[in-house]
């Protein structure tokens, strides 16, 4: 086979860019740092969105949508927050033909502007909590702009709550961060996480516990994953979003936020993509099994469009390539490349012993199927192969991530991979000379890799390591 | 019941924003002419966003993503184009912390970038048709923005397709209009619609045909409440998308553009909607039903749950109102001013009689039912809504919807409602005075009812009237 892409050993930020481009994911915008996402990297983003979705909705939260423009002096009200994103802002100054009195901000976060309405909408305890998620699309200026990972405007989903007591903000960004976060990833995505409490360094502007989900990609670089945020009383003393509580006093609320983006896609790319292309998990494909034509004979293109009948009412997401007219061998190149977990091809030679092949991408094998057998082979490789996509991550992670005693060796360690070292061995000092050799603390676990409740508890553990 | 809206008759565009206010469906935004889509609001958007879609990817087109900043220079291409948005756009000059050096457009439609990046995906023959839909937010300056009819942001989905022949798109132009726009419109919605062709001069700018589909709103104006557009070979020109034909020759493809929006919210609103708020459709309903514990007492919450698990297992979505502390009554108003189209009632007598009270919101009955029927009566009122409400809009169009002979009596009728009136009697110049009395040429159709090829077809029939 002609070589697609650029191997991943040989230069893998290249790799990504050709897996991208060849499996036609997504092309870079007119506007720098934008992208188009083509119909293949749509579905994927698409299946993301269902999901989480659901899993929002499960934890009790309802979707709403605010404006996209946002006034300047919003952004001014919580200090450290503005602070945060003036660098990164595009403002509209000029709209239905002449300038306008007040910038507006395209919005890099609906953080201000919900905190605005939550201040509306809540008047007594009765209201809490008020749980609200939005799908919208947010813009930062991006100076280092790389497809899905860094893009001036890109999408995700933005998670704001109001609760009336501290322990009931901090239970409900556990719960988020846990079930539709972790458990996603883990279970949809096939990424074994490290959710952890980023450092106070890292921590979101404007937060007071930054939690995070840290996924190792295939260069044994970190990704953050999605982070969710207590954000205290900080928002809601700068918004004014108060509540009468059922003994008659008014206090603020106590707000949380939390997010996930089309980063996620690049995550995957990265995490499960080989030298043919991305694979993508079988639970999250939106094609998992293509049947294909190999090339027209007696009765093939019938026995794939029953194959393919057969294979979506087992509730397999199929769809049939009858492109005879097609190379089969370009066909089956762009099937590996975006990834379809399995490939049915029917020929005129199997079709007359009564079989097709089944191809599987993510464990490389192909093998002749009799055709009654192709649905149950076809349903139970999709379990396996989702299973084994995960193992495979989580054996390359264990096999890059070293425990270490000491601060230089962790820095020495996180050249090629991640290092736990103790938080108590680096500190404030040893985060900022980490931090002037490009390694960073990723987060702060336990022992037993639980989230820590705060900073200064004993005993915890940092995870070091480059990052995207 | 206390006055909790205007009454419709007394004030319609009051009623309309009572409405939204008190159903909690939008608030305005911090920026004019913005809205803020609640929880209530984004449901049922949510629900038309997952029906159309699907009826939307049934006629083979494919989601995708394209930026939200486009270069100015583009919209300059197809100069009919720029000059129908220039008044309208909204524009980014500084970002990064900079001043830019080309202004970048907020999209007001992504036609231009569109038709930029199907020049780079087309090649021959074999790429078309290119089936591409997004669902994405707009920007258009709005001077008098009213929620979800006209506000400055909105969001919609718009289609854009790539053709070899004209007949093609024309044929594609028309299964959209018909099986995701009128069809989803009558069958969903429950709201008649007239499927016409634009006027010359009300056409999209850039096209060579527009088609609409036209409501009348309760107050007999009209709403245009999704259009499709045969661009002709127009964009293909100004954006150089060709192909090379199986023959060999390059030749311009024929492009299509299609969309609906938020202002479909708006529609449902005043077609439906009564003097105690929203009526939904049934099948629209994000909660069909809603069973209510009116007041504590022995056994009654367990009652209602199990009504609910009894109706969402048969396939109902229900929600379970067990806020006993909240008084009854303003529950119950709420639930009609959200439209809910069936209240299960669950109290300490009835319950004490075996039975539930079932409210039913678009017929206004409300009577006792025995606890195993209920499921039963809620399914069966359910299905009988949806069409009552179909049929009460269309009696009370056919009701204001009114045939005569000249310009003169259509323009009178139009005050009052609409008019059907020959074509030959209207034309440009009777178009142009009838718009400076405020009266339009909704569609011109066929007498038969069905859609025009060309606006010079014998017999045509011009249907005016006042219009959002």
């Amino acid at each position: 086979m002609a070589r697609v892409l650029t191997p991943r050993a040989e230069d893998f930020p290249r790799w990504y860019q050709d897996v991208i481009n060849k499996a036609q994911l997504a092309d870079n915008g007119p506007v720098r740092g934008t992208m188009v996402i083509r119909p293949t990297g749509w579905a994927v983003w698409e299946r993301m969105q269902a999901d989480m979705d659901a899993r929002i909705k499960a934890a009790g939260a309802q979707n709403a949508y605010f404006p996209l423009f946002i006034p300047e002096n919003y952004l001014r009200r919580e200090a450290e927050h503005v602070e945060g994103f003036s660098p990164e802002l595009a403002v509209v100054t000029h709209a239905g033909g002449k300038e306008l009195s007040e910038p507006l901000v395209v919005r890099p976060t609906s953080e201000t502007v919900i905190g605005e309405f939550m201040a509306k909408w809540v008047d007594s305890y009765r209201d809490l909590p008020l749980l609200l998620n939005q799908w919208a699309n947010v813009v930062r200026w991006e100076m280092r702009p790389r497809t899905f990972l860094r893009t001036t405007e890109f999408l995700w989903q933005e998670g704001h709550t109001a609760h009336a007591t501290e322990a009931d903000a901090r239970a409900y960004a556990r719960l988020i961060h846990k079930t539709v976060y972790e458990d996603f990833m883990v279970e949809l995505l096939a990424i074994p996480v490290i959710p952890g409490r980023k450092t106070k360094g890292e921590r979101f502007a404007g937060a007071t516990n930054t939690m995070t989900v840290e996924a190792m990609m295939g260069d044994a670089k970190a990704l953050q994953m999605g982070t969710s945020h207590e954000l205290g009383q900080n928002f809601a003393t700068a918004f004014d979003i108060t509540y009468s509580s059922s003994a008659g006093g008014v206090q603020h609320c106590w707000t949380t936020s939390w997010g996930t983006s089309t980063r996620m896609v690049g995550g995957l790319i990265m995490v499960h993509g080989d030298d043919n292309g991305l694979r993508l998990p079988p639970r999250l494909a939106p094609v998992q099994a293509q049947v294909m034509v190999v090339k027209a004979g007696e009765g093939v293109i019938e026995a794939a469009a029953r194959l393919r009948d057969d294979l979506a009412a087992a509730g397999v997401r199929v769809r049939l390539d009858d492109r005879a007219d097609v190379p089969f061998g370009r066909r089956a190149v762009d099937a590996e490349l975006q990834g379809v977990p399995v490939r049915i091809e029917v020929g005129p030679r199997d079709l007359a012993a009564g079989n097709a092949v089944v191809a599987r991408r993510i464990d490389g094998t192909k093998a002749p199927v009799p055709l009654a057998g192709v649905v149950a082979e076809v349903t139970a490789a999709l379990e396996t192969d989702q299973q084994r996509l995960y193992d495979d991550a989580l054996a390359f992670r264990e096999a890059h991530m070293v425990d270490v005693p000491t601060l230089g060796d962790a820095i020495e360690a996180a050249q090629t991979g991640w290092a736990r070292v103790p938080w108590s061995a680096v500190g404030t000092e040893g985060e900022a000379e980490a931090n002037g050799k490009a390694v960073t603390v990723r987060c702060l676990v336990r022992p037993d890799g639980s989230m820590p409740d705060a900073d200064d508890e004993p005993d915890l553990v940092a995870v070091l390591g480059r990052a995207y």
